[in-house]
């Protein structure tokens, strides 16, 4: 079942490592098949190093497990309501790469400063609000939910990625390949961020800059890269 | 004599060097046979590059050497504290590792800002007091002292590392291979509680959220991962 | 046409991503033979590992493609005008390096605090001033308008390196190879120099030491290395 | 001439790379025999990839080449001061590695705050005064002068390093090989001073632990290590 997206979910979960983006099992990526509405995603608390294409666990979009041995990733239910509420994604990736959560732990959104960031992040990463007591018994759902709601007055398939208050960062766009190099994006504009706001805490971006270069490369008349490429 | 821990204390102390947790001959790691009471340990001011499994040194709860031709880490008399004062544990380890050490020297605990932090250790984890002229004598027994002293009013189980005052992270676990996991992951923790407080100097932690994110994957309805699969 | 050239440019974008400067296709280098005017530049948004030599793309001053089916980097406008600015130059390199572009985010130049700055840049890394509504049009072009406006009173040649504000570090030299010696060594002052006003914010450089090392290295009676040698 | 000592000294050198202490050409080892009073350095200039064994240079205190076909390195007189100045060192390294070279920029000591740095620096590690104007013609002695004032009330034999202010570390030992360690450890104490002060401005060091610590290594009563091991 879905044998090649299991191969995309299972391969862009390797490159998660290759990225330095996770150490030990911290991260999980799944992908999504829009016609069957089937969700590939990596197993639970499986190391990188002896995870196999086989081992990856097929769902449907309610969480029943229709194909695998092993249970799902514990963040299975925060990744199928970002699916159900983001109807162009079709890939999810959750890491807790260094600087993006650290500015999930500081309850801070990674500022848009620079074109690096507007390259990819039409608006600054928004960070999650602080979950209430109701919302604990059912963690991983309700994730989805608050990021939902980060999400209310942005488009999720212009600045797509967000910060977990006191958690890490969720990526996703257009494949499982596309939200890895998403997440990647996101950490090394973290860090960037990071080493500007310490340096100078009023650095701030020109609007002007953030309109230009995301639609260099997204807009209708985007002239970056070669004719057909996909950015 | 014990030639299965031996091997694992060898092989846990080379893994310090592949997690890039100690440069040099700065780190160690013993584990305890509980029914013995035996404990293996590195052997003192030895290079990674030269150190062979049959190295290892084996030596009772008093410090009495029972096998092996060199001295035991000088940190001998802080392990022995430890193992007699913490009867759940099994490994120990100590590392000057970049962050965690940098905290150490602050004098600051590293505090439970995020769910990577309450995904392991249930509480900050505390900087020992600093050590007065008459404990200087015999310095690494008095610092298993100021250690047990620190988890007066908390459970070494579930918070299994700590930060000697001026000196470095002890972690412990379940098995030497444990307590080398559970120092990468309080390194990795130290670093980015260092990058959220300098972002964000009121960094705080969801209370809810460390009961909700250590009881996942310790408590008795912990449904991380695979059945009967250890965390 | 130009092969050589084509070859240097080549491997001067491979040398980018094995020094660490830059990730996915973040970055470019072009070089001119001064003679017939030509431009040797990196096709836009290819990645280092599928690129070849023979996609590099010979450009005139004009920007028209003169050899190549790809489209010429999407900065070639920038690179353009500082060839037409700086006589002396014949390698330009542009790349998101993390420290100068946190610093160009910052909009803070890079001071000269230290002889490895010296060494390479006889005066601070300056940072361009922001871009006004009617700059936007033509970005690449504009900005090499303000890069050159930056050098209104400075020596291009004994400085070779500026900040993008908001954007990120463009540096040249006497050829593709030498201007991206001169990106490794601005990233590395641009670290340097963050430590260094981090934790000292009042640090600054003895005028009389910029004299003395740039002199050392680059002035008439330049005694490092060995003779007839080039720095 | 010096054959074995030429090979410590190559071997040396390609060390700091590896060590992650240079980059390019930036630092150079010397060693000396104490008994004919012979310096063994490296060339000038010379990238690390291309340096053979023979390319090493042999002269004499006073600076005259008695062997080799390269210029010696262009900090030899700092070398040679030093080594006139301080009997007991048998090797000098310097390097422009990031943390220690960023201390020397901002003008500040590396703090001896911790164990990591007592094992191996009894005091803190100086910075030297600001050169005058008169002083930067004999640059490079000078710098041998200005280090050697640094030293009127340390025993360098105690405190193998300085930081020359506005330029970068220097590092000394029993041999090429022991400076080459010692320029690690200075590396490494002034990345975790640096990460210790500006986590907490007031970090100081127990001084009852230097003693401690520096003596339980090098003291007459030492116990760390192996016997007849040297630290």
């Amino acid at each position: 079942m879905l044998e090649e997206l299991k191969q995309q979910v299972f391969k862009a979960n390797l490159d998660l490592v290759k990225q330095g983006l996770v150490i030990f099992t911290w991260g999980n990526v799944s992908a999504i098949d829009r016609e069957s509405g089937r969700v590939v995603i990596k197993p639970s608390g499986v190391s990188y190093d002896d995870m196999k294409v086989e081992d990856m666990v097929v769902i449907d979009l309610d969480g029943n497990v229709l194909e695998g041995e092993l249970n799902p990733s514990s963040d299975t239910p925060t990744h199928l309501e970002l699916y159900k509420a983001f109807p162009n994604i079709k890939g999810i990736v959750h890491t807790h790469s260094t600087y993006a959560t650290a500015f999930a732990q500081a309850g801070c959104a990674i500022p848009n400063i620079g074109t690096t960031h507007a390259d990819y992040f039409y608006k600054d990463i928004p960070c999650t609000r602080a979950m209430v007591a109701s919302e604990m018994d059912e963690y991983e759902k309700e994730t989805g939910t608050v990021i939902i709601e980060a999400f209310k007055d942005i488009n999720p398939d212009h600045t797509p990625g967000v910060l977990v208050k006191n958690h890490g960062p969720f990526s996703w766009g257009t494949s499982a390949d596309n939200a890895v190099y998403n997440a990647k994006v996101m950490e090394q504009c973290a860090k960037m961020a990071y080493i500007s706001l310490t340096l100078n805490p009023e650095t701030k971006m020109n609007p002007l800059l953030v309109e230009k270069h995301y639609m260099r490369k997204h807009g209708p008349n985007a002239y970056y890269g070669q004719k057909g490429q996909q950015h």
